[in-house]
């Protein structure tokens, strides 16, 4: 466990490059200054005045001339080693910072072409940042180069795992603060080395930059001592080069000789996988950077410490309007970094800067896998229809809905194997979620040490598991976002630990909407299953059905739910789900076995509209419905149906329309929504007047929120879930939350008028009904038979001497 | 950095002491395996037959040996160091063992009555697991002795240092899973010990469960060399001792030893600091035990190998129905901890082993630490009226609300400075928050190393920033559970971080208000600023106000919600939430400095009532109103009153009625949540048939979900975030999402009959002013004059010369 605690200064920089090196680092830090301040005068011609300072200071500067830094190094490294490689910027404020960088390689002006190579493109370019429309201060989807935003931290290495994993040839570099490096999610994606393998995909360099400080505090890390830090980083399994310092000239000799030891060591590592297969995990190299935050900008201001304290984490001269002291600063500061050397007079970077700079693709701000719309291929899908459920007679034969969905991402997976682009994640659920076909194709990852033991796993294996909700989605994120495909199941009440990284990834997908450059990618997967209503065993902890709350506060065009309530839905919806783009998909649907409703032919129809009357469930047709009752959701259609039947058998002639919603967009108004309804069409299925009882899977202010706009909304009645539960029977969860097939016919008798007399009795008898579920479970610890053994008996089918309609 | 790899064997237990541990840990076994499988026969004195089997078999017993070892190690720790100590179970799902150990001590009988210490209450202990009216299968709140339910797994070590915080006699052991510690949370909560100051805080001692497996895979930490292994926790700052192996009585004898050699370790550290004070931080113990999972379990079933491998995560024997073979297998199994030993033939647990389990408040399922109503004290408050704003013209002085209740918070915590049971978290954001002035009294705490140049940091502060909101909260909640205060400061956006955290706690609240044993703790208080509307400089991914949804997703009796529109509201609203119990308060307030409204006794009343109209600001009073302006929130608000202000200008004869909102919850029906105003009240304010323009905080949906039942509920239109914004300016913010004053004048006009017609000249005058403030920001880079320097003019103050209502 030789560990180098930092190169022995070989100076691999001669004289000029040096020099050269260090002038383009200043360019960038110039570039970044004027951003935050400028929106005028930008190489200075004439003396700074205050006019030409924009009128609010935003931006962060602390973090910034270390990302250059890091960049520019980057930059050399790819030219010489012919490089492929992406930038992920973890302090995503440094946004002056990327900006900068792509703009003087030219990546900049050829996405946008206002913002030119020339003091009036150089003006453009300050005014814009942190401008009413211009662009934001962080690594944006705006951002050339850029596939992490970094507004909220800690998803930086995820992000850059998954952009590497399938990707052998590149070489993804990715900062991180040092702040960010305390949150959950970055503390625990250092672990992601044990799920890459060399021989397959690329490398993460990660530097986690130690400039000490973040908003307002010290960094935990940064108050390490070397040797707690060096062995906290070889346990993660990596082997850490500090390369510490504030000067200049030794800073780039340090980092240009570290960097090519590494790429050295890397190119080692893989070169060996390649040619003798993978033997056991390495220690990758990482780099540990300590710089002063804010380096080499103000010393002091004020009276107070800025560079390489938290005060120079955003504007360090903030007071320009007021204290001229400040502008002449501020003036000194960007003239500290001698534009006129940078520049010529046209406000165009030399050439003998400018050719320091990789060209084409190879500059990280035009790298193709930054962009991975660009490299996108469809997945090669199975027909679905082929592994149909048979379904004659409808609601008789029970199911595993996942398990099925399970031999269709098999076959997914098998089409896609020579691809390399496809790859399923969940936090070590993979088979309690029934997709247990899958491993049949491709083993679990793991470069960790495998016992003969363990079931399934390889060191090339596609399913990745791992505890942790944050890497399943992180890595996720990277790997579409560079232009592959993928599917995360996961229990529906834990995503909600995921709630604020879907957040930022249906921001980032919205904002694309309206960058031309930047290509459709593959949308985000998620199958929600061991839902609420199955989660009797494990308890109230596991009972949240809330995230599609959150997923239903983002913008519209980015966002799909789906409730598939059988097999055949199932498969239909991930078929469409994978073939989509630029979408989050959700998609909830039980494991555990359950009734089927639809043939295959049934299905697509169904999935098609996305909401339907399930005619072989009603009996109105021909005639005014009593009563509507709609379900979204496997188990809520279940206890319709069941609601139905009773109904019917207790009131033959009671006319009872069944409405089964998939897609819970079509709720919408079609003004909200582009899978929604028109009104038209909404009130011919609701009607105007009728009662409706409503079953949703979900909390049941959803529908509310989803149809108030509707005519008929005040007959609306929603059941769904109240945070009732606890570990008991799947049913009783159900009767909890008032949620079962008796609640549900007592809810109809209440609502329909013509009941309302003669209905007594027969609440009466649902009220038998559920205390002698209570005694029964109490007795048992099971469901009565007549639960348990339910089966839909006013089936369509042929094949039947029951009762049809 | 020596590290004792592991304790040579000394055998510090003495023949009969190995004995007796060994058989306390058999009965513990025992009692585990009887929770998941039995249903009658407890003491196995008949043949095992299938009838006594429970129907449905639920529940883990992989990790339960394992937390079964460790607890009556602990138990022989503390009678023979009289230590302090409360256990916390990581893996939860291991809950047959808390409660077994519990029972064996005695104290679970003591809150259950009905469990009593013999055969039949063995039996009831066997029914109820798992059971519908039973109990649930984790480490719920019905547990005694437990503060973290562990359901769904990541914050043990976060809970277990929340615990130990200005605690200095409490020792608390807690284990977590080796596949919980992949979690994000986990993996940055070892961390927790740079914060920890053993002069005043007690300590932790974390028991990393390396039982190799979670449910279907190996674990990362399992398949790491042992050298890794050490590195890391060396790097987090600890001292690892690996305790291993799988025969009983040389484990025993290796823990024992390990555990004497660890007290004398942290009771050394623990002295030294409050000997000598605390001068830096020690390397703590930690233990790294590796046991085989389902240890102790069937080592093979049809032909698998079950102990030690992912199989024993459930149940192993799950075909007990369909093959005796399994029940006979079964039988053995428990027979193999040779009850008989163990039992009296009364069902007693034999005197010479009850005697190993400390007694009274010693016992862990009895320790008060782990009932934290039992130990809480009221916060000594200062009366914050003192705080008030002086507000004689409604609308005219600007001030940073959140200011103003730093130096409330300040003096909350001067106050209660001696009692230490106060903290303050943040990540990091602390003085973002314009809570500055509560480190005035209270420094932030660290113990790393701490610099001249740092800002209000030392090894005594009880603010506490970390940039992590996961351990913000986690420490948090084990801080309020063990019967302390606090409060979390964060931004608004990423407060959806803790999500999941927030679920659960409110879900463990929740179950407590059926606990009678359990007293009410104080109240999680959240402040959530930099929000929405305020967060223009950092742009889209830092604009998401979407917690409230998950929020009013849980239960309404445990759950509040308020919307101060300045100050003196933040104050009395701030004050009410410290004073609560078992509630988790939101408190959304802006930082940026703002006009403010209310006088304190007008500010008091209005947040007493929750919701009221403002009369100073309206003009209908003696007549109907035209239009009712309701807001809810700082900048809806202001917006609101500006459009008023613009409307009575162009229309001084239309009758306005300004309604401002509080506290959420009184928008709710009755029926739904206690705050909730009654429909009579509710329509008398808001009337039954007039328009109301509602402005609102955050996503418009969530008003209507609250009020979708009220009569007026047609006229309700709804403003708010609709997921539009950049880095823009503050004003602009608000017109993108349709929330200015001038698109909230617009929605008048559009709605009161009787502007329909004459409105189109006002609506002409709206749409250039807007076009007037698209130049202007472009052009200028900051909002207009008359926008940015708008103040109310009706005022009803007496110190003025302008017009009065
Ligand atoms: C999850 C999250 N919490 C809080 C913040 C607020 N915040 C913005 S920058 C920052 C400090 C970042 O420090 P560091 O990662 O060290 O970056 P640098 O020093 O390079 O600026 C914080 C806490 C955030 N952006 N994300
Ligand atoms: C955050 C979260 N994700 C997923 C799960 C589902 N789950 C339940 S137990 C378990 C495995 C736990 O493994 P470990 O922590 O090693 O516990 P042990 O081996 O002691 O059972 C998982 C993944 C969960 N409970 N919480
Ligand atoms: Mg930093
Ligand atoms: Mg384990």
């Amino acid at each position: 466990m030789t560990v180098a605690n930092s190169v022995q200064i070989k100076s691999p920089l001669a004289a000029e490059e040096l020099q050269k090196l260090d002038a383009y680092w200043r360019a960038a830090n110039y570039l970044s200054v004027g951003q935050i301040y400028l929106r005028d005068n930008p190489l200075l011609k004439q003396p700074l005045t205050i006019e030409q300072i924009k009128p609010r200071l935003l931006g962060h500067w602390g973090t910034t001339p270390g990302l250059n830094f890091i960049y520019v190094h980057f930059n050399r490294l790819i030219k010489r080693y012919d490089l492929n490689t992406i930038y992920i910027c973890g302090p995503g404020h440094g946004g002056p910072g990327m900006v900068a960088n792509t703009y003087l390689e030219g990546s900049y002006s050829e996405r946008y072409n206002r913002i030119t190579q020339d003091e009036e493109g150089m003006k453009q370019l300050f005014l814009q940042f942190s401008y009413p429309g211009g662009i934001p201060s962080h690594a944006a989807p705006e951002t050339p180069g850029s596939i992490h935003e970094g507004g909220e931290l800690g998803y930086s290495l995820a992000h850059a795992y998954g952009a590497a994993f399938d990707n052998p040839d590149l070489m993804v570099c990715c900062v991180i603060g040092d702040g960010e490096a305390e949150t959950g999610a970055l503390a625990t994606s250092w672990h992601s080395n044990k799920f890459l393998n060399p021989e397959r995909d690329g490398a993460v360099l990660p530097i986690l930059h130690l400039n000490g400080y973040k908003i307002a505090n010290p960094t935990v890390l940064a108050r390490m001592s070397d040797r707690e830090l060096e062995s906290l980083f070889v346990g993660y399994g990596y082997k850490p080069y500090f390369v510490e310092g504030d000067d200049p000239a030794m800073m780039h000799q340090l980092m240009a000789g570290t960097l090519d030891e590494i790429v050295a060591e890397i190119q080692g590592i893989q070169r060996d996988a390649r040619t003798h297969g993978f033997k056991q995990r390495s220690q990758y190299p990482m780099i540990i950077l300590r710089t002063p935050k804010g380096w080499t900008g103000p010393k002091e201001v004020d009276g107070l410490p800025i560079e390489n304290t938290f005060r120079s984490h955003q504007v360090p001269l903030a007071k320009l309007g007021s204290n001229p002291e400040h502008l002449r600063m501020l003036e000194a500061w960007m003239k500290s970094y001698k534009p006129e050397e940078l520049f010529d007079h046209t406000g165009k970077l030399k050439p003998e800067l400018a050719e320091l700079a990789p060209s084409g693709d190879r500059r990280m701000g035009a790298n193709p896998h930054a962009n991975g719309g660009l490299l996108l291929q469809d997945l090669r899908l199975p027909d679905f229809r082929q592994y149909a459920v048979p379904v004659t007679d409808e609601g008789t034969v029970e199911t595993e809905s996942t398990r099925i969905l399970g031999e269709f991402l098999r076959d997914v997976m098998a089409l896609n194997l020579d691809s390399r682009n496809f790859r399923v994640m969940s936090p070590d659920e993979n088979n309690s979620n029934r997709l247990n076909a899958i491993l049949e194709v491709s083993d679990r990852v793991f470069t960790g040490e495998i016992l003969p033991i363990d079931d399934h796993i390889s060191t090339d294996g596609r399913v990745m598991e791992v505890l942790s909700e944050h890497l399943c989605q992180g890595w996720l994120e990277g790997y579409l976002l560079t232009g592959r495909h993928g599917f995360f199941s996961c229990y529906e009440a834990f995503i909600h630990i995921v709630d604020s990284m879907f957040n930022q990834h249906a921001k980032w997908l919205q904002t694309c909407e309206d960058i031309a450059w930047r290509l459709p990618i593959a949308s985000l997967n998620y199958l929600l299953t061991s839902h609420v209503w199955r989660q009797d065993h494990n308890g109230f902890t596991h009972q949240d059905p809330g995230f599609l709350d959150i997923v239903m506060n983002k913008k519209p065009n980015v966002i799909r739910i789906y409730l598939p309530p059988d097999a055949n839905t199932l498969l239909s919806v991930a078929d469409h789900c994978l073939r989509s783009r630029q979408y989050v998909n959700v998609i909830v649907a039980g494991k555990q076995p359950e009734l089927q409703w639809l043939d295959m032919e049934s299905a697509i129809k169904h999935c098609t509209a996305g909401l339907g009357i399930w005619q072989w469930a009603s009996n109105d047709s021909g005639h005014e419905p009593d009563v509507v009752m709609a379900c979204a959701g496997d188990v809520p259609t279940l206890e319709t149906l069941a609601a139905v039947d009773f109904l019917r058998s207790h009131y033959p002639d009671l006319k009872i329309r069944v409405v089964n919603v998939v897609d819970l967009m079509t709720l919408q108004p079609q003004t909200e929504h582009p899978h929604g309804l028109s009104d038209r069409e909404f009130d011919s299925i609701f009607t105007v007047d009728k009662p409706i009882i409503f079953a949703f899977h979900g909390y049941p202010y959803l529908i509310h929120r989803l149809t108030y706009r509707r005519t008929n909304h005040r007959n609306l009645h929603v059941r769904g879930y109240k945070e009732e539960g606890t570990t008991t029977t799947p049913f009783d969860m159900v009767v909890v939350n008032d949620l079962d097939r008796f609640h549900l016919a007592n809810d109809v008798i209440d609502r329909v008028a013509k009941l309302r007399n003669t209905g007594a009795y027969t609440k009466q008898i649902i009220r038998d009904k559920l205390i002698d579920h209570q005694r029964y479970i109490i007795e048992h610890g099971e469901d009565m038979p007549e639960v348990q053994d339910w089966k839909w008996q006013y089936y369509s089918g042929s094949s039947s001497e029951k009762k049809t309609i």
